[in-house]
């Protein structure tokens, strides 16, 4: 057998992938014309990534995918996408005021995008600086992104019969879709319909409440953009001050829609069909959402008895209720699943405050959400296993398997898992280093705590970090390598890392 | 089968270990009769030790040990020496100005000492304040401590056909001491034979300079103490300034001495019948040296270039040559391994100069040293372990087995790394939250990243840290229930945290 790619194959579905997002640039293009902004920036891109395309699809008119090609196009979609993207931004951008003319700034905010991730390049979000267009484009590329993850999750590796499988199980103990719907396209349907639903819903809510008068700034653009970005666990937003922009009934309105982002969306077909139990039964969901109520009630405990400063943005949290719960309820629904909306600039709490959230931050949302992260069964897993393994060490002669939800989890996944974590603990902890040597290089040093949070929320896919880079700040300042190097942790942590990692490791040694 | 533990023979074992340390108070005695201090503090303590020892015996005397109670022996011995090793620190501290008077200090103190971590709970390191067989019996511990690490490392985990052997297959790949000597009390001899020897050179080499002249205050009293704690990788010092109490020649030799402690002892076994080989061509060997080589030199460079302001201890280092070198070298050479001395105050030094010491930290000594942490061997196995199953995600085909030094690793140690690495890394990062979110209520934070090192440097038994406890500070003034959970982490540490947690999970499961 030999071991060689397929690339012709490889780059052909590539193109097919590029063709179809090119088509996705009508919607800034709409949004330019009733704006009456220049037109030309779409639609040059969009002629660009339907040539480029189509040309990658006659590289092979009828490709033939094994396991090694299916997690090259799974790995390189993403970076094909990224770049696409990051078209627009530079013909936009040059020559002008805004950030995006200068490429690495272009690909970082495109690839932050369609990773979810909500990390901004940009310098100053406004209108003066950048179109209607523009702005939009940057939200839409998180709600594709999210799609993309969506049906990559739970349909397209789970039919890859390899680990790529091991990774899949590991996620879909739950409810096999498959059952369901037997083919990957219906299934694919299936869910979009899901993340559509919510994401209308959502959409039509803010824009109502805008309508009642009680969300002055929600006019539809501002609803369709965050709409955009919710669903998605994206974080970006077209206001400077994210969520904070918003009164508090548009803020208290995103939380339950966040924590929905980071449920399995193959639970809610069972809500669709009248089998809601399946949801309140199911073991990560419960987990999850206690997660959420735990660490949020926490929060507002401690932003009640003084965890943080009163800030221009956020306002007064010592010994205000109704702030102190909004404050820690919202901080902890957006950054446990990796959202990164914000409603106060936590940058500036006090230093044990924000290891609240850096503890949030590691958690992640459930397996088939578009949540990032390690992922809430990875740890219940995780946590099953290490006392299994501990159990049995004082008793070597017990044989016991790790349940989850009354199944018995495969060995196989257990170890899937183990490595997944490790890696990522190992790829989170070397960033920082080279993060914050790099940063110390071009003379802007980032403190340590600003360093290992840059680390997290790029591989997250979370967006906002600390310090500078916090939720109101901007990743523009920082050396072009390190953002580079946040491309590449946007790209690993949104792919969970083992499939670009196996390609990769795949090629080195069969040179 | 019952699944219970026999206490009696457990703790009957203890006794046993608590009647022998008992006599090795008899040095402190000593001391304490050459400078004409009291000798009632040793004495008594002694007294307690012994009686508890002799009646713990009296509970089984002939106990029988099965893995449960192997591994539970194992876990005591470490709380139980700590305990008496309090003792006398209570006894001498109380009514005085001494922080050990306070007896979670004392614990705290004692604990650091075993485990051989060098964290001191002090206030004040004078003899003004303690007496010179308090100070001794101080660093008496840490040797003691070392004794019993390699003992249990190489001759006692290995004997318990357990998972305690998954814990010990996993750190001897290299060679199979019992093929040498085939009974533990033989090994253990041996080991000692070489460790005492080690430490015989290294005292009779410092008091040599002394005579020499080139080492004023190495006086013999210092050459012993410092012998005490440098083959244990300990780190404690009756000098309050550690290493940079010394001349550069003094810092230069002992370089070579804590490169050692860092090495498998029973490779040296190897070299004393000729087989010197058996050490220059063992994998984990070469890459423990090769890191201390070129993480000293990275950081030499760091430091030549201006990477830590000039400090009243360990000076200018920017653009001076021989400083920056032996600063790189020196601190390289005692974190990279966990012992902890220091000739400049690094907690002082620019964010990323600390951060390539925190990377040292992280990597430990090897297998069958003295030496804490993740260790060389682990992170060796580690790597080709998760390039392995990246390989295979591609390649589902093949098989591949996990290979070191041209043995195949067995699947079974492998999955014991992985468990202890992941434990390793929760252990180390709910610590350091818990370590902010405490100093915090009591009103004296530490700093995010300082919070982070205080949790490394207690589960690495690394000992001093970042900020306050530096390695000229103290953890003196840190809430008692901080204070508790570092002796937990020392003792999880010390013990490579899987015989104790299997222990408590093994009692907890089977109530
Ligand atoms: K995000
Ligand atoms: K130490």
């Amino acid at each position: 057998m030999t071991r060689t790619i397929d690339t012709r194959a490889t780059f052909s579905y590539i193109g097919s992938v590029l063709k179809y997002l090119s088509a996705a640039m009508l919607v800034p293009l709409l949004v330019g014309a009733i704006y009456g902004e220049d037109a030309w920036v779409f639609a040059a891109s969009m002629a660009i990534g339907v040539a480029a395309g189509v040309a990658l699809e006659r590289l092979d008119p009828d490709p033939d995918l094994g396991p090694r090609e299916g997690l090259a196009v799974v790995s390189l979609a993403w970076l094909a996408a990224a770049a696409l993207g990051a078209i627009p931004y530079v013909l936009a951008g040059y020559g002008t005021a805004s950030a995006l003319g200068h490429p690495v700034n272009a690909l970082f905010e495109s690839t932050s995008g369609f990773t979810t991730t909500g990390a901004t390049a940009l310098a100053e979000i406004s209108f003066d600086r950048h179109s209607h267009a523009v702005l939009m484009w940057r939200q839409l590329t998180q709600w594709l992104g999210g799609m993309g993850i969506i049906v990559l999750m739970i349909a397209i590796l789970p039919e890859l019969a390899v680990n790529g499988a091991q990774l899949m199980r590991s996620e879909a103990p739950g409810p096999e879709l498959q059952k369901l719907t037997p083919r990957i396209a219906e299934t694919a349907r299936a869910l979009w319909v899901i993340y559509v639903a919510f994401t209308g819903v959502l959409v039509a809510v803010l824009y109502a409440l805008h309508l009642l008068g009680l969300a002055p700034n929600m006019g539809l653009y501002n609803a369709i953009a965050h709409g955009f970005s919710t669903l998605p666990t994206g974080g970006f937003s077209p206001e400077a001050d994210s969520i904070a922009a918003f009164s508090p009934v548009v803020q208290w309105t995103f939380v339950p829609f966040m924590v929905v982002a980071g449920v399995n969306f193959a639970l809610f077909w069972y809500v669709l069909r009248d089998e809601a139990t399946e949801l309140f039964e199911n073991t990560e969901f419960r987990v999850y959402v206690g997660a959420v109520a735990l660490l949020s009630a926490v929060l507002a405990v401690t932003l009640f008895r003084g965890g943080a400063p009163a800030t221009e943005l956020g306002g007064v949290t010592a010994g205000v209720t109704e702030n102190a719960l909004r404050q820690g309820v919202f901080q902890i629904a957006s950054l446990l699943n990796s959202t990164g909306f914000a409603t106060a600039n936590f940058a500036q709490w006090e230093t044990h405050t924000k290891f609240l959230l850096l503890l949030a931050m590691f958690v992640g949302g459930s397996a088939g959400s578009t949540g990032g992260g390690i992922k809430v069964i990875r740890w219940l897993i995780l946590f099953k296993t290490l006392r299994r393994e501990l159990y049995t060490t004082a008793n070597p002669d017990v044989v016991r398997p790790v349940r989850l939800g009354g199944e018995v989890v495969d060995e196989e996944v257990i170890r899937g898992i183990l490595v997944f974590t490790l890696l990522y603990f190992l790829v989170f902890a070397f960033s920082a280093v080279f993060i914050e040597l790099d940063t110390t290089r071009v003379g802007e040093p980032l403190t340590g705590v600003e360093a290992l949070a840059a680390s997290l929320a790029t591989i997250g896919n979370i967006g906002p970090g600390l310090g500078p880079l916090g939720p109101f700040g901007t990743y523009e300042m920082l050396p072009d390598t390190t953002k580079l190097l946040m491309v590449v942790l946007m790209w690993l942590g949104r792919l969970e890392i083992v499939p670009v990692l196996a390609v990769f490791i795949s090629a080195v040694d069969d040179r």
